[in-house]
């Protein structure tokens, strides 16, 4: 293995997904549903299978679907984007990020996240060459150490990465915490790269994105997909919004990564992003139902629950349960209790930090969710 | 734009399909197909998508599909390998290509590739920070000048970058080159990074796996897909064979580059790969036809065309017709004859050895390909 990934191991993801299977435990850990996404959305892609549009996208996205996607970030955020030059279509969200990184961020470049993140950050900033610093969110809020924020910019910090709704956590990012970290980019002519893949997934508050703050558009890559939003997970579609300069950065690295992204898939995103708000609406609603289900159970099996504000996670300290740390939690909980969950501490830069957190994902159907609940109160 | 990329445009395959559309010509430049895959791939395509298989798919495969390419490669190749350490999904051969280079090479790695050669290569290589140095194949065959491949390798050579049958020129590698090849690299403990996407397009001599010679299969990765195969180009699915410790890298590499592959497309892969003999057999003899019909058509517009043993591409010497170069000469084909073709220079590190040579390609349906030719005679 090369270098720039010898410290990685196998992606938490895979590692507890094949042990789910394995143990034949329910699976509360990767974050996809075990419900199936709109059949308008199916429909659309089995209608363009049909139709023969089989062949290579155009690289940057076939442009329907470039323009779906600028319409829906207008109707999200009131900003108008230029579809041809400022979005990019990519295979999921997660080639979107290391197109970002492979395409924007220089050798020794600084990068400030936020821990507890989403792995393939540090990944793809590895990648890339560049020096990650962690700014660690801290339970019970999850907010953000401004003043430890300001602390970390230096002359060599090209950008912030951020991920609100935030996974794990379930945490938002306030306007307030928005408009600092805008300051802070602008006044040292940072960029800012937005993961917002959970933003339809917002319960407690609304989402901003941090594009739409004064002066922030010129200077953010806002990135997003189909997946979470419409449940399907596996057709892998993501975006990056960011204006021309950094759009040409994004698309040149993606051209080399995969070349273009599903064709029949993207059609059926198209039709997707077209949804009446009444679908988004129920999507919610029906997201909150199953989050109360988890939440509530989780606190009677006699977890300390800390409140999640967005995303389909929520993130738990299992220490009532006197386990060493996470990871151990989360092998007894799949072995000798059927359930599986994500142990934290993969996600910070110091694994000491998430050693009392797991998160559980509530994106099931309700019955599996109580079953879950039902084998923690009986074996835990 | 990160440095690693500034040196890079805009792909040539965007450019020239972006000029297609706007001239109305008749493409054949990229290479894809303009008739559509098979319906049972298709059918198990749509029925996956029916089926629910629309979650994330194991990051490095659905094992079904693990299991089908190499029972397939088994078939091609003689060689037995492990589906679960050995084989691994990707969003497209370029995908694995990336995966390779950034899961395997180091910064100051030198690899040797062989020019032309597809762009894909040298810009992964950049973002790997590895050194590439070139080999032309020169016309008339294009075959390997072994010496001075011997003559490139150092003490810092990491790897070497082949493909056969070779894009752009249709040559194919010969048993007595691939010999020389795998002594070199068992001599110099080197890799091979064989791309061979066009396996299933060997006309005039059987396609040789160089993973499948004495002692190489430790060393090499075996790079392919199916899109060219089952003319289903925009489907993504492809794959990387390599030994367990090289797979190790790939698999790392990719879990941060996409993390999995579209499920509905791999299902349908599994369908694919489980084809008839019969399939493949039509498949060449209807490109076969093609093939007859554009070479016989270029003889007589005036060209000098190479003889093209593999792959559905063919080369020519445009010179007969006076233009300055192959852009020029791409450029005037387009706008003054109402064809594309691909100027070669950008497949090589010194652009001036392209500058004689275009592309054309014969994935199109036989009108097509006659329509091409009666423009090119009336106009050219
Ligand atoms: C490849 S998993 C992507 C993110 C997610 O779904 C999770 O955090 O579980
Ligand atoms: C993205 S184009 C991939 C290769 C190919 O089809 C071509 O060389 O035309």
């Amino acid at each position: 293995v090369a270098k720039r990934l010898e410290k990685f191991k196998t992606t938490i993801f895979t590692q507890m997904s094949t042990l789910a299977i394995k143990h034949g435990a329910i699976n509360l850990g990767q974050g996809f549903p075990n419900f199936d996404g709109p059949d308008f959305v199916k429909e659309a892609a089995i209608q363009a299978i049909k139709d023969g549009k089989n062949q290579y996208a155009r690289g940057h996205g076939v442009p329907e679907l470039n323009s779906a996607i600028a319409a829906r970030f207008h109707k999200d955020t009131g900003l108008v984007v230029d579809p041809e030059k400022e979005v990019t279509v990519t295979s999921g969200c997660t080639e979107a990020i290391a197109a970002t990184m492979l395409g924007l961020i220089n050798p020794g470049d600084e990068v400030i996240v936020f821990a507890p993140f989403y792995d393939s950050y540090e990944a793809t900033l590895s990648m890339a060459g560049a020096k990650v610093k962690g700014i660690t969110l801290r339970p019970p809020d999850f907010s953000v150490p401004l003043e430890e924020l300001k602390a970390a910019v230096t002359n060599k910090t090209r950008a912030i990465l951020m991920n609100t709704p935030h996974n794990p956590t379930g945490k938002m990012f306030t306007r307030e915490e928005l408009e600092t970290i805008a300051s802070l980019c602008i006044e040292n002519d940072l960029l800012v790269l937005s993961d917002e893949v959970y933003d339809k997934l917002a319960f407690e508050m609304d989402h901003i994105s941090i594009a739409s703050l004064p002066g922030m558009f010129e200077r953010t890559v806002t990135l997003n997909s189909l997946g979470k939003t419409f449940s399907l997970t596996g057709w892998k579609i993501g975006w990056a919004i960011a204006p021309p300069h950094l759009t040409w950065g994004i698309r040149q690295a993606h051209s080399y990564l995969t070349f273009a992204t599903s064709t029949p898939a993207q059609w059926a995103a198209v039709a997707a992003l077209k949804a009446p708000d009444s679908y988004f609406k129920e999507l919610k609603r029906d997201y909150n139902t199953k989050k109360e289900i988890l939440v509530k159970g989780l606190k009677e099996v006699g977890f300390k629950v800390f409140p999640s504000s967005g995303t389909y996670f929520v993130v738990v300290d299992h220490t009532p349960f006197g386990l060493e740390n996470d990871v151990a939690f989360c092998e007894y909980l799949i072995e000798e209790v059927g359930v599986v969950a994500i142990p934290t501490s993969v996600f910070y830069l110091n694994p000491e930090e998430g050693k009392n957190l797991v998160r559980f994902t509530f994106c099931k159907d309700e019955d599996t969710l109580r079953g879950a609940v039902e084998r923690m109160k009986q074996k835990l």
